[in-house]
């Protein structure tokens, strides 16, 4: 499997879930603004709409969305046991990842890391945050994970909540948030997957000679 | 099972997916603007973010989240093939259900439904739609259906694109989508979920005194 990732995006969730499998696989770098690939090819060639995570399976086919790739490789080394097996499990599961990239992802958050969006695209995406991360702070109240254990879900909503520092959103608001992300900082497959994608992210401004966003540096070390 | 759902919102897909099946449900109604149900309840005690469709399962547990929803419903009435079911087939299902609900409809439609939703919004919502919608509609040129045939991805697509009358989105602009709708809109359980939801939304809103929002009217002929 061939996985196309920028730094920190939502594929890094994939990253966690394959070192969790302890899969093999490969990595290819795509820069976000440029949608090159580390070696120069354009990667609309590979996903016409410049989106990452795409995931290159057997004879080349192309996989895209986050969610779709997180269950697939979930399906395909299930000894990691990173999916529900039985289909009330799997429907909660996918419940959380709907969730997570709905109405987390693309509602709040897309808008408020995207530079080029105006102040009333920013403010409408922030109003909405209250209610849905309190939504999810309250299922993870005494719970460790939002399944019975660690899935995907949890790595997705890892790289999501990862981005709030370079956002207007504080989840010191949501102690169950704040010490679910610092619990999941500390397993293995999201501490190797984070460092090594945070070590990127920084040669990738580096790259293009820009600053790195206020707050980014609170991110790697929260 | 109980659905929850609002006309014409995106439960509609669920709608459809129970009619294929020919499943033993009932459906509750919920007022969008109030979140009060047909007896007067208040569906946030069902789901506190208030967002149709909620489905009620075995011992009254609520499951939330189209796509989830959907898949449930096809996983429980195989033999109404609404999902594939070999694994490389569901996760192209989910990629599809996942475009749907990220991409198209919270990205796109979600902010050009909202009447709240200042100008920039909507701006920076309806620039998004043309790679989006231009993405699907190269899926669709030659096929009759997202995956080799009918799935619950169709019917949520179906939902989300009807929404595009009341909208700038003219799909005028993507023949091979324009086509796939109508064709749709041809299919008994469609014809039927649709027919009965747009009764129900003249009523919705001949109940709060509002006028139907313009070209809705075309989205009932369309």
């Amino acid at each position: 499997m061939k996985l196309y990732f920028s730094p920190l995006a939502c594929s890094l969730a994939t990253r966690i879930a394959l070192y969790e499998a302890g899969a093999e696989a490969s990595f290819v770098e795509v820069d976000p603004k440029t949608k090159r690939t580390e070696e120069g090819a354009d990667f609309r060639a590979v996903h016409p709409l410049g989106l990452v995570p795409a995931l290159e399976i057997e004879g080349g086919e192309i996989l895209t969305e986050n969610a779709a790739i997180l269950q697939l490789v979930a399906e395909r080394f299930p000894e990691a046991g990173l999916a529900p097996r039985d289909p009330l499990g799997r429907a909660r599961l996918q419940q959380w990842l709907c969730f997570i990239g709905t109405e987390l992802h693309k509602a709040v958050y897309v808008p408020l890391l995207d530079k080029a969006a105006p102040a009333e695209v920013k403010g409408y995406a922030l109003a909405r945050a209250d209610a849905r991360l309190g939504w999810v702070a309250s299922r993870l109240e005494g719970r460790e994970s939002l399944l019975d254990r660690f899935s995907v879900a949890d790595a997705y909503l890892f790289a999501v909540l990862n981005w709030s520092s370079v956002t207007p959103i504080d989840l010191k608001a949501w102690p169950a948030l704040r010490a679910y992300q610092a619990r999941l900082r500390e397993r293995p497959s999201v501490a190797r997957a984070f460092d090594e994608e945070w070590a990127r992210f920084l040669r990738e401004y580096a790259r293009r000679g820009e600053n790195l966003p206020v707050g980014a540096e609170r991110a790697a070390g929260s």
